[in-house]
């Protein structure tokens, strides 16, 4: 058993959600040869570093991500902080030998992905990005579906994620809570925020996007400023759309928004394959919706599996309780550190890597070019 | 092709629920020998029944059941009116060598009943009996997985019916409304009324039940009466529930009510075997729920079946439109109908008859003698 | 009440559909002042349109459309053939001064459409086009909803309509039951067969489309044809997407495709609007799901509306049976003609016209336009 | 901020849900004083328990749980043992001054559960007993809409817990992964281990039942027993369903089986009250159903709650993560340590404890009696 280190710079939501996922890791996967430690925590206000800290039981506080990423005894490195932080960040952690875990989207754009790709491969520290849907378990039982060739021929993909928290023009940018409103610091809007998400999934489930038609609208033109208390135009996308073919010569349809009343987190995916299709959506996380054309021809239909079945048949879920009983959203991110782990003992990627998540930062730029030029636009 | 010269007592919503269906079965069951004529419609009111048959095409009036019964141009009767109506009507058409179709609940009591099934067996008039939700397509294909054996012994059966019309104390009882909340007119409340959906539906599916203990409750203790505006006792039931126990071994739980806030018209069945369950809800009366434990173990889950799909693999289902659209809950007794006229031409008997109506009416007369006395009670 | 003599121009699936619903109206809508009579029923074959019009009750048949839009006795025709010969009927039957009900989509391209709306307005003849899921209930109620005001500024539009009878290359086309796959007759694939329905609804719901971008595509590129039993490339669009925006300035989102294993006729549309959204879904058409953000927070959450409740509560629904009772797909086409009859009775036009419908084409063909060249097109 | 170290007796699966409980409640719930500290693990099996103490972190383990009791270093005993176990733990607990958590049901017995009673009341410690479920969100929030008043009158509460692991004859009784088949052990089957939930969470949100008629079956006669390899006869009830009525007038309904194939946990409790209705399901958990008859009648519908809006909207959803995003089954323990600690600071008792827990004790009896004796039987 090997202590590995963890040095967490940010403490938000997403600080939280990893933080809680390596203290449960060793308590329901325990038979990892390496067990995390939390090091340090690191925030640029140090009184609300150190409540976090406390909370969490992080051994100490940083306020400046350099000593962090310089410290001996930390191994590696959580990055929770806004995006346009990463590159940095990741970068000095490479130089510094550091593993890293990096909080999604990979960067501001494919150009500081790139060097953020070449920096940790350069330097061969084990590194992912927390596209964690991947490890929910319905979805990866989907993979697995699809891995077995059930589906066939694919024709179609479909995937959204829909939001409703920006309907008011009251709420503001910038700032700890709404830095994802203003552009210079989130890059993007939901482009990078919620599509990131649809296209990890899909290239992860279907293959690689091959080219798109998108359309972005930004429906509130202003908002107050956390900082300034002013009024100022709103740079980012509050909505997005993109059309396109996949390299597998099936289509693709994708939507964000954060202007649908009545959806808080829906994020769904559909696929269509010539015998058999599979849907499914966050908001019921634990179900998958699996129909098989093979089925008895009067007895088909959509099946809900409720994917909560221990013993090995569901992915995971042989680490937590009995069948019928759900786990929560925070588990994805468990497994996402539990694999790394696995992954570091078998010498493995731990997927997505940096390259991995290049690919959707990619996407994410020819989303946001193909809108601006209203035309379709090659990925690469 | 032969006419069949139907003469309709009653013209409410049921009168019109029938007649829509014999209007129809020429034109959706071309292949049948006999051709539903609506020869005479029959009600107290003059006025009422000749708008009626004036709305639906009915050739005649009458006023007097009597006279109805004892025309020479009159082939079937089909009785229409409350319960307290069934069987002067029936003995009569069956005297008169008429075939009878019968609104549930078959009578008053089961001596009623036993009276009933006497006269039209020595009549040996053909004879059935409106349990219209046999004729579901969706239950109809539950019939049909269940004689396939796929459920291998079964274990439970639940069932309910729930309706919240008689929420407000001001319904009041009696008239032609609301004849289903006088204990006079109707015979009980919701047993006869709903429960003994359920029943015919579990008879069945399931096989006879053996003995029982049932509960009921009248909320409302008084409602004015129609006819005499005062308020007066409700002698029905007003919501009723039983456990049971098939011949077969398995379970029975049952419920009915007409104060479930929120359900207009909920009929459910589930039943579980060993290998596979089944269930169904008239909301949604065009899906069947099933559940094959002999799916792959990952892929398991509750099937949802679109009960529309045609070229014979759906009950019914041929007869109408494309796969993926719907039917409604009047073309169950345009099943029956069909059903029927096929019966006739193979000279057997169309189910549920008299018959196998009177069983239902035997549990429901124990139910009530079981509530009352709180005790269980064998059926028969 | 004065009959309205209606002549059949073809007995397939829509034949079937239309008849059945002329015939209802007078049970269902007896209040209304014209009585359709089943004039004339005119196919190819006088073979088929014999037994169509025997089983059916039409009076007499043709085998000439030409014949039967010249008929003294005939004061409507419904234009129920393959795309292509809707014009030339629709033409004539103007110039001999009938009514038109002409089966969607209008034509095989905006001109003409142009032809046609030129034609009914210059002769002054009632007309309709049978969009019938207008005629929904719970459709008709999110138009009623949307019409009051409740969902304030809509952000977004999105809908589909998918099937998936095509998977199998073995599926022919041509003839009478494919000829949906041959674009010399019916002009295009899914745009012109099912996003046609998703953008009549839209429009009427939504306002009109301002401008698109699409993606077409065609999966399986010959097919036998059922006239030369020779493989032939396939001409239509197999499956279609795309993206717009409406002139009230919110976002759209649309596909159809036959390749979507495990639907048979998933027609879904879903709008948000600030203040609340709404979404339905033909596969549960007597159901309506609505979210209001008006309610209390706590007890938020989408309302599964069963509609089915009568008494002037729910569109048309006062017409049936009582709450909780499902009507089904057909009865959409009876509202239409009741609708249109009612109109006739008020000299006003019935919705959706020739006009109307020549907006959907012009959609429809900006869609084609735009597949084609890859861009984004303005309607008009 | 004080310590309250913890002696945890049992190492199965309630051992590992209380014990990430306890682990869990200083990361979410920061503001309490008091902390949990895992101070002692006990088990038989050495090896066993050793294993169990490294995994979750104990700092000491004892295999003789009468050592644990007495340990002055131990502050709270939690009872997570075969209930056959429960009272003589809970009385020696209680002797030495110890708080008690205690898993359900609380007793073999009312016997065993009164003197469990008076011993924790006599010694004056805080006890509580796990009925999680009370503190899932949706169903506390269902608890707090029942005490606004906005049901009105009750009519119905129903209830069941519907599992399907024993339909195999190979599934044997005993040891300890089965010794809930075993009666001497577990005191009665689905009873105590089931409808106890069923029955605590009905109470709660419905007060005290008062009278009922219970069935029960024993569906497998005979199971091989783990210890003696025989085949032995099997004591415990299979299925049980019971009707009652409750103080307050309304009627209740429960069901409980291990034989429901398709159902891994289906526990689910619906209340109709004059007002509005709830519903509520184990294997939806997130999700509260509710239906409200004051909304606009053509816009009435169940809303489907999805339970995890933050901000103190929902109950407990503040200490997570952002709306849309759910919680498990495990957190209804974490909430329930929360809830005792909180208690604990304000000298209350935490719900439901000892006392509560003995009420349901007594209407399990008061069910097991009804079923022996096929008559109806008063709660006490």
């Amino acid at each position: 058993m090997a202590d590995l280190r963890i040095g967490m710079i940010g403490y938000g939501f997403m600080g939280r959600a990893h933080t809680n996922a390596f203290k449960r890791v060793p308590n329901f996967f325990p038979g990892l040869k390496h067990t995390p430690v939390l090091q340090a925590a690191c925030g640029r206000s140090e009184d609300n570093v150190k409540q976090f800290a406390a909370q969490w039981g992080y051994a100490s506080v940083e306020t400046d991500w350099r000593k962090l990423v310089e410290r001996d005894d930390i191994d590696a490195v959580d990055i929770c902080v806004p995006n346009k932080m990463h590159k940095d960040i990741a970068l000095a952690a490479a130089q510094n030998g550091k593993m890293i875990f990096c909080e999604k989207p990979l960067a501001m754009d494919p150009a500081e992905g790139e060097e953020m790709v070449a920096a940790v491969e350069k330097a061969g520290v084990a590194n992912t990005v927390w596209y964690n849907y991947r490890r929910v378990p319905a979805v990866t039982l989907a993979k697995d579906i699809i891995d077995s060739g059930r589906l066939g021929r694919i024709y179609h993909y479909r995937s959204n994620f829909l939001q409703d928290w920006c309907i008011s023009p009251d709420v503001p940018q910038g700032g700890p809570a709404t830095w994802r409103l203003e552009v210079e610091t989130a890059g993007s809007g939901v482009t990078g925020d919620l599509l990131a998400h649809c296209i990890d999934t899909a290239i992860w489930l279907n293959g690689s996007i091959a080219n798109l038609s998108a359309m972005t609208e930004t429906f509130v033109k202003e908002r107050v400023h956390v900082d300034s208390g002013q009024a100022q135009p709103v740079g980012i996308d509050d909505a997005c759309s993109f059309m396109c073919r996949f390299a597998n010569g099936s289509l693709g349809l994708f939507e964000s928004t954060r202007y649908a009343c009545g959806h808080k987190a829906l994020f769904t995916f559909e696929i269509n394959g010539e015998n058999a299709s599979i849907r499914w959506d966050l908001e019921d996380l634990h179900r998958l919706e699996y129909f098989d054309h093979e089925d008895a021809g009067p007895l088909r239909g959509w099946r809900s599996i409720h994917v909560t079945d221990h013993g090995g048949d569901h992915p995971y879920m042989d680490k937590y309780w009995v069948p019928g009983l759900q786990i929560g959203y925070e588990h994805s991110f468990l497994h996402q550190a539990a694999d790394f782990f696995e992954a570091l003992e078998k010498n493995q990627p731990c997927h997505p890597t940096f390259r991995d998540a290049l690919e959707t930062q990619q996407v994410c730029d020819a989303i946001l070019k193909s809108a601006e030029s209203t035309s379709w636009t090659n990925i690469q």
